[in-house]
């Protein structure tokens, strides 16, 4: 007999915790309908009490989800709750994730409460977040270095308050798979009425064994796993989906458990949240990066041909690796694009939204012959297709290169509605028109990172720029797309401007 | 008691099998450098008989290295074994690493060899191999799906002829931790002698599990792990050697072992292998990513300001994190240059390649006002610094870029000594510069991957631009960098297209 394996998707709300990951409201809205697609079993869309555009967003998923479920996370406090349950309210299904630290270091040092207050607080939660939902998680935050018999006292009272799925988080990601397992099943035998829910773990990458331990735990009794597309998180990031599914499926030989996961939309969606959050994945990272299925050496080679067996355990296809599809072209007409976005799940909400982006789309088809599913999401990426939200806009830029010559650089904005203008010299084309942006912005951020990638094969594919500006504790990325490299730099760094203007200070938990 | 874990790097064989990875000859005695000072044990440093470019590369670090024990790989033939004992015979320490298929489907597919002649050939090798070292290394490859009582029989027999390291690959990337601690536990029992000879363990990461399987050996007995820095390998890679370290040492409190690896060194030898390679290392990559020690979460950055404790496992500095460190300068004079570079283990061969690259160095210092390690590095792996090698050479470009406008280039090349010109219009001015360049070249390639990383933070910082190209079967990676990103975009182009010229087919093995 073969369990399900929950999958709980935390991208939108541990993964947006990765410094200048975080995700305007539509592009959630974006990553959460791939998610559906997918089959994902729980998207926990974010953390309520965070700010207001986190509530917004959370509720917005609610509104849009109708088979997966949508988790707003909390803190064991009424108005944290409060928070999550309103957001969570229009879904067809939905759970509050509350959560307190166990163990000694934290309750002491960061909650200062005595054990008994944090049993009593975590009863007390549960309570609040039935009032919302009869799904309820609880975590215990840190569980990797609590005293496991306090643990198991607060599960234990946790459960009889009614929590159904008890999350078990390696919060600094310093746990080992076979010790992680064991902590899991010394749970599973003392807790009283332990067979009565789901056990979840929440694995961080820090010692690069997040997979490794969330599948030990699996084979433990765990029966949900927390995880992210890409293993996106703070720091080294959390356990990834991929991986986790994938070997799940791979070992079926192993694992008495299975996913509902459609997995040839594991690419797709690895995709979209790498262009959205513009965090890049290594050409050697399983399952999603690029070489995770090209095979170079020879001797390898010649195994493959003569019988594929001997160095294949998966199949490329089966997780969504397909050669770019020439979707549209120069003669496509806004129907054919129109249905082409909904088939990636791309709504767009007006009309006068629709024809910006179908003038965008026309635009570049002159440019570019082909134009991929990866150009399309690029191009609702585009902040010119939701021209409300920008402070700063391009208007027009000119650049020149030459060989021992200074590159310049001219630049005309729209800042608030204002047409600017200016000019500068710069070691480069790229920083000649970052010096003319910001004689007009004066924005006093540093640049922390500029990376760009092209977004598919060939010379003319489109450039996506990712620029990573910081303003004291403030960290933002910026993305922007361009056949032409400089024009997508512009892009990406008025992107950036734009955000640090609208992102608020926040505050985000550490589960 | 604390035994040593032999820390065995395979970057420089089992790394560059990565598509388009291969390195110069140069290159890989970089990395051996860094590799001895950060106090590897043994480097593989590439499969002699696949080529005699690897095995004057071999051969030459073999002349390099003083520490650190240099290995050749070497199928189980007596042609492949002599090239492998010429190519490190010049190493004050020195291994032969033999393997053969012991899979019933690698035998009967591939090798077409029945169990008997398997064993037969494998005891063969270890004598071949004796007469070159007394450290001979034996693999199995494709051990991971071999039956074990045939794994004990075929290492019974190569121990008693001599082998001192038996290695156990899991070739595809198919094991869990517990499964392959299970086996390695097993053969330690049941080998006879098996506490004569140090076993030994080589992952990769299909499932992203390379590392967490490796550790589990540990556990089990394995005493050393191959490994390779960022995990670089074919598909998604080997076990990383910075998360196998970190891990031992961060959990001292349960391995029972140590490595003698200066985990300073750690981060320089990341970077350096990222920038040599073109691979990228993605931002949420345990230890060595660029977030790996970025905390983001409001709540986590209160826990560390209230006990440092709370949330960090590792110290940033202990793995070799420093800021930026202005190094050179605009005035700084050719012996501070050349004892910079010293210090980084950059030995240029001549004075007219050290004049050449202090002529480059003051070039950048007009335009970027601090130098930096990571400037440095890139400065010295510009292919200008070593013309000889060289078959096109930009000499000129001009680029101009202007919205409404047709991007246009104009580029001057010397090709084969000969100077050619030409200009094309292109979607971008990158795109424009590569159908210049095209028009000389007509090289029939198709453009794979196109990324650009900054290599320090600002933007007047140098672009590194990293090019795939493929013809047919071949793929190369060309690097460029440059504070002018056409000009980085250009240089990487022509550097993959020497490198097309230059690099010649080989047999790489799969282990």
């Amino acid at each position: 007999m073969t369990d399900r394996l929950v999958i709980f998707d935390t991208t939108l709300r541990d993964g947006e915790q990765s410094p200048g990951a975080s995700m305007t409201r539509e592009e959630k809205i974006r990553v959460a309908r791939q998610l559906e697609k997918m089959r994902v079993d729980v998207i926990e869309a974010g953390f309520a009490a965070a700010s207001p555009g986190d509530f917004d967003a959370i509720r917005a998923i609610a509104e849009t989800l109708k088979d997966t479920t949508v988790c707003s996370l909390a803190r064991a406090s009424e108005s944290d709750i409060e928070r999550a349950g309103e957001a969570i309210r229009p879904a067809p299904r939905k759970r509050v994730h509350t959560f307190i630290a166990t163990s000694p270091i934290h309750m002491e040092k960061k909650l200062r409460l005595s054990p008994d207050q944090v049993v009593e607080q975590a009863v007390k939660a549960i309570g609040w977040a039935r009032r919302y939902t009869d799904d309820v998680e609880f975590s215990a935050e840190d569980a990797g270095r609590s005293e496991l018999d306090f643990l198991c006292r607060v599960f234990e009272a946790v459960i009889k308050a009614g929590a159904n799925t008890i999350n078990v988080p390696d919060t600094v990601g310093y746990n080992l798979p076979n010790q992680f397992a064991e902590t899991i099943r010394q749970l599973l035998e003392r807790v009283p009425n332990a067979d009565k829910v789901i056990w979840s773990v929440h694995c961080h990458n820090d010692l690069g064994l997040a997979v490794a331990n969330s599948l030990a735990a699996v084979q433990a009794g765990a029966r949900q796993v927390e995880c992210t597309i890409n293993g996106l998180g703070e720091r080294a990031g959390n356990a990834s989906l991929e991986e986790i599914v994938m070997t799940v499926r791979t070992r079926a030989d192993i694992f008495p458990v299975d996913t509902r996961i459609d997995a040839t939309q594991i690419v797709p969606a690895s995709k979209l949240v790498s262009q959205i959050t513009g965090y890049p994945v290594q050409p050697n990272k399983a399952i999603v990066g690029a070489n995770a299925f090209a095979h170079e050496s020879g001797i390898h080679q010649d195994g493959v041909l003569k019988h594929r067996e001997t160095y294949e355990i998966m199949r490329a296809e089966d997780v969504g690796w397909t050669k770019n599809k020439l979707v549209l072209g120069k003669h496509s007409g806004r129907n054919a694009f129109k249905s082409r976005l909904a088939e990636l799940g791309i709504v767009l909400e007006s009309e006068e939204t629709l024809n910006t982006a179908f003038t965008r789309f026309k635009e570049l088809a002159d440019k570019k012959h082909e134009i991929f599913d990866e150009d399309l999401q690029a191009l609702v990426s585009d902040e010119t297709i939701l021209p409300a939200q920008e402070y700063y806009k391009l208007n027009y830029s000119r650049v020149s290169s030459e060989t021992g010559e200074t590159p310049h650089a001219q630049v005309t904005l729209s800042m608030d509605g204002q047409e600017r203008q200016a000019e500068a010299d710069g070691s480069g084309p790229v920083d000649a028109a970052f010096k003319a942006i910001e004689q007009i912005a004066d924005s006093g951020t540093k640049l922390l990172l500029y990376s760009v990638n092209a977004i598919t094969t060939g010379t003319d594919a489109q450039g996506e720029v990712t620029v990573r500006l910081a303003r004291g504790e403030r960290v933002v990325n910026g993305q922007g797309a361009d056949t032409d490299i400089v024009i997508a730099s512009a892009k990406a760094y008025l992107n950036a401007l734009n955000k640090l203007r609208s992102s608020q200070d926040k505050v985000n938990p550490q589960v």
